[in-house]
């Protein structure tokens, strides 16, 4: 019951295969790879403790040096300091690593970020796999090639594009995850429902048990479904020119609450479901989107255990944030807003008053949803 | 008499534009690119000294924002805290970065590397302007794409690939640079005579007097062809996966004396220089190159003041920093050896005897060339 999703990049094209166990198969996925040298695992303490020992156990198999390193859990360390402290051990390692070593990421979004960050600037660039064990990761961080870490300034500030040869998800290693975790990995879901599938809002409706209960069959198929939305908006535009931005909806207003509300206090999908009630107020209020599709997209968050209210934010706060935002140019706040399920458009008009009124309806968004 | 290149890298090609006194008219450089938010010139103490203001006063004709960062100058400061500071100052500016922020390298290869690797790295990536100050860096950093720093384990051993946008190389801040470094440019011109321009040899024995003060017509002529040489390279091979290996001619052994001599005890160049001439005394006892053809290349060396010989290292040594460059791959020595001058092959199969015996031969080159 695997399924493949090919992100279609030309040259960097490669293979999104998820499915159950994937991971006891590593060595197999890593050797058609081009003549090689050492794999070096890189996973955070979380998900070293969890899965370090068996994916080292799998890729003993595939007759290379295998390496591992891990750093302490947490976006708090997703710093150029935990990630210059990767390099010391990634040099230290014995056989040397070469230019045809490969890196496995193995984790969340901050593992991919990281470790992806990596591999995108150790010795000019080394192969990369990623092994996303979140469901965020999996169908948002994995595919598109974005790393980065955080500066004091901002989030994600110091990075690069740098696309793997292949992304393995093993959809048991979904089942260690916090259910606020898994809920966070849904309202990206629910993001790509916004901007390309209407119909897929009614299939996580259908889905939402089996998605808590991490069934198996439905969180392969929920994934194939997402990693295919994200490979198609990535393939075209893959250095973010245009319709990538596409991907911003709800991140606008979303991440300056994320950073309001402090890191480690809300999930980044919680944030970003809030963003995308937010955001949708305002283009419903510009008259761009019907108010029961605004609703429509509410009632999923609902379904699959999202907050849809956040009172008390401090609107001049929030816009201050906003401004921010290393998305913007030419110091206008860009937001994404739909013009019905499914299709969206770039808005960089957008004002402090329609934050304001977009903030209240989200205080008592609960009574009226 | 200004000269232009055209770098063919596809969507990343750039050209580079050689002549006097281009340094006034870089707001005219900056304005044609595509919609514009600040400039930041990133310079080390030393060439911040000699040009920082005179490119801040051209830029104020550029109608944008204009920052300036300097950092220590010199190699031992190539380093990741170095680099990581830049971010700070850079993240600091006011108004702040944008996406289409553009960055200004201005002066040797260590600024080239460094504020290259931020461009490489802010935002994910920034518009990077290229415009060396030394000859090294006009001839061979400029061009490429490479772009790094060091890490206790090693030179470049962190980086990225990242091309710039254009490069503007004003012969006239030439006339600073002391004479070891100017020959340390040489060198690397020597270089691309022994893999693709053996007239150029010649050349250079001609207009050896007129480099050496720095004529703005000779140097104009010099640049030109080498990046033309350089540029062609890159072009066939952008991610240096193949022939773009040849530029590392006499860089095996020259790195490794680089290492041992102490970096700022000799220039890089020097060091090249000297690691052709071991290189090439290999390929002759291998019966690949001609004696006289060797002797003819250690003839311009000496001509242009390169120190021609080395007495006293240690091959053990040598063999082990050769060891964990990362050129090699699969554990092997990699080195460029030429068939006759012009035209080079790669080698992956050097001994450590050999190498010492090349060592030696650099010992007395002094009495037999």
């Amino acid at each position: 019951m695997n399924r493949t999703v090919h992100v279609d990049l030309g040259e960097r094209s490669y293979e999104v295969t998820i499915g159950p166990g994937l991971l006891a198969g590593l060595a197999d996925r890593i050797r058609p790879l081009p003549r090689g040298s050492s794999v070096v695992v890189i996973a955070d303490s979380t998900v070293d403790d969890l899965y370090g020992r068996r994916a080292l156990d799998a890729l003993a198999h595939a007759d290379r040096p295998v390496g591992r390193i891990a750093f302490p859990a947490g976006e708090a360390h997703k710093t150029l300091a935990t990630w210059s402290g990767l390099f010391d051990e990634l040099f230290a390692l014995t056989p040397a690593i070469d230019r045809d070593t490969v890196i496995v990421a193995l984790g969340g979004g901050v593992t991919g970020d990281m470790a992806g960050f990596v591999a995108a600037t150790a010795l000019r660039g080394l192969r990369l796999v990623q092994v996303p064990t979140t469901l965020l990761a999996a169908v948002d961080a994995s595919v598109g090639g974005k790393t980065a870490v955080d500066h004091p300034a901002g989030k994600n500030l110091i990075g690069a594009f740098h696309q793997p040869v292949g992304v393995i998800i093993d959809v048991e290693t979904l089942t260690t995850l916090p259910a606020d975790q898994l809920r966070s990995g849904l309202a990206e879901c629910i993001k790509h429902a916004l901007i390309r599938d209407e119909a897929l809002l009614d299939w996580i409706d259908t889905h939402a048990d089996a998605l808590a209960a991490c069934d198996s069959q439905a969180m392969v198929e929920l994934i194939a479904r997402n990693v295919g939305i994200k490979a198609r908006v990535v393939a075209d535009d893959e250095r973010e020119a245009g319709q990538r931005a596409h991907l911003n909806a709800g991140h606008t207003i979303g991440h300056a609450i994320e950073a309001l509300v402090g890191l480690g206090n809300m999930t980044h999908g919680q944030a970003v479901a809030l963003g995308m009630i937010a955001e949708n107020a305002i283009a419903v209020e510009r008259g761009l989107l019907p108010p029961a599709e605004a609703h429509r997209l509410i009632h999923t968050c609902r379904r699959v255990g999202l907050s849809i209210a956040y009172p008390n934010l401090d609107a001049q706060a929030v816009w201050q944030v906003m401004q921010h935002d290393k998305k913007n140019r030419g110091g206008r706040v860009r937001m994404i807003l739909p013009r019905r399920l499914g299709e969206v458009e770039i808005a960089d008009d957008v004002t402090t008053d329609e934050v304001a009124r977009a903030l209240d309806a989200l205080a008592d968004t609960e009574e009226t949803a």
